[in-house]
């Protein structure tokens, strides 16, 4: 209120000087401020502004008290500063597709090159490239990188867990169909952890990755007298899915058998120790 | 405190049912305590204790009330399900190591690639080749994926800023001998944006790739003459450092020489239309 009248002598608001004290010093009133926010060193305004821009210099800054939209004139750039400038914006802006796209390349990459080893893996590392050598190139480089992709979705059918639960919801039929078979569970435990259980995204690469390295050595273990590569991989790694599903679905419902057939027991002791309070406190929390 | 004398009869607190309501039910008291929350179902705790642990089999459950830890018996399991179990947890810890290092192979396998392929591109499809087979193949899986790394090391080098850097601190001097080189700066423009600006990872990573690509490009270009692929793929990539560097340096002085020069303009007429200020408020409000 003491400040809607305007001065005598100009004044400014960053550095406080009146126009008697530096008589060259450039005056600017810059919005529509009036009294004594009207007038600031031209120098005063630019230190604010930088303050203000930090960073980026090219943002609009407004007056903080009218809100008034300062206007800034640079001065003309050359036409050789403006391609520069332009292409310099144009690459900033293609740089993180340009990434995206390196990190994809990189990725398809190792998928064909995976398929490849695969291929030579199944079948025979001469008879491998072989088969490829004599196919479409474009072929290869759609059909190779399919290969993990492949394994990876497969490795997603949980089949096993399929299984368990459709055993558990027939169990009680089953116990009556087949005596001896099981016996009545003391309580159903709920569904947490051993019908299905939470899907590790790296155990699933992983072990679709390494999946046609075990169907190989399952198929020299198990099928040596069989004498194509291409057929004894196959059958190593039908022989691992089976054995593995066998084994994870006895597992699982192991696993629910025990949590069927948990008990909580009595708190220890208790009606002999109930005088003696205070020495029993002190003794589980040590235990703890 | 109306609860602290054990009533006649158990009482269980999660279904309030007492002992002659059910007779069968088992009961049980697991905790220190005392009072009407003494006793409890063995179905009734086993269902809360679901509830508690959803989601983790195996979690420790206290008292709600006295904090005593419940104690939980299981069936003791067999040799083989403790094998599979833990062979299950080896491989949940295993895994997320084994999907780092599917990452850092995938990233490997793609510099070795890169390497290679970079090696055609300088010295040449089919002598690279040559050169390649004849080299020892633990040097070549060293060395190759060298060749990206080097690359993207050699990009963050910024030269160009601190040559810019330099001139705008010896500019004042340089303008002192050597008469009309530049004028005195009517200000000073803070360091945001104009020596270095943020270096962005994309731009560095793509820029560093591209790098050999652009030499060759350039080499032929410009030394047609230059039989040696390598001489001119090498002449190329300095010529093409130096011009880009001549160019960013010449920008970045622009664009500081722009912000030294920038100039705040007085808020406009504001003298003759002081008496309309209520139009004149709407006008603005209308351009902005």
């Amino acid at each position: 209120m003491a400040c809607t009248e305007e001065p005598p002598e100009k004044h400014c608001w960053v550095c406080f000087a009146t126009e008697r004290e530096d008589r060259v010093a450039e005056w600017v009133s810059p919005c529509r401020c009036r009294g004594c926010t009207k007038w600031i060193h031209q120098n005063c305004l630019q230190r604010w502004l930088d303050e203000k821009q930090k960073g980026n210099g090219g943002g609009a800054v407004s007056c903080p008290q009218c809100g008034t939209e300062y206007r800034i004139v640079f001065p003309k750039m050359g036409p050789l500063v403006y391609f520069l400038q332009q292409a310099d914006r144009a690459l900033s802006r293609a740089s993180p597709f340009a990434a995206a796209g390196v990190v994809v390349g990189t990725v398809y990459w190792s998928a064909v090159t995976y398929g490849a080893v695969t291929v030579m893996q199944v079948v025979g590392h001469k008879k491998g490239l072989d088969v490829m050598e004599r196919a479409d190139p474009l072929f290869l480089l759609m059909g190779l990188p399919t290969i993990p992709v492949m394994l990876v979705l497969g490795k997603m059918i949980r089949w096993e867990d399929y299984v368990v639960r459709l055993w558990q919801r027939h169990s009680a039929k089953l116990n009556g169909l087949v005596p001896g078979l099981g016996r009545t569970l003391p309580r159903m435990p709920t569904d947490g952890g051993y019908g299905g259980d939470h899907v590790s995204v790296s155990r699933t690469l992983c072990g679709a990755l390494i999946f046609p390295s075990i169907a190989n050595l399952v198929g020299r273990l198990m099928f040596r007298r069989v004498t194509s590569n291409l057929q004894r991989t196959i059958l190593g790694g039908i022989a691992f899915v089976v054995i593995k599903g066998i084994l994870k679905v006895y597992f699982k419902q192991q696993q629910y058998l025990i949590q069927a057939n948990r008990h909580i027991l009595d708190y220890p002791a208790r009606e002999e120790r109930a005088d003696d309070h205070s020495e029993e406190d002190n003794e589980d929390s040590g235990n703890e």
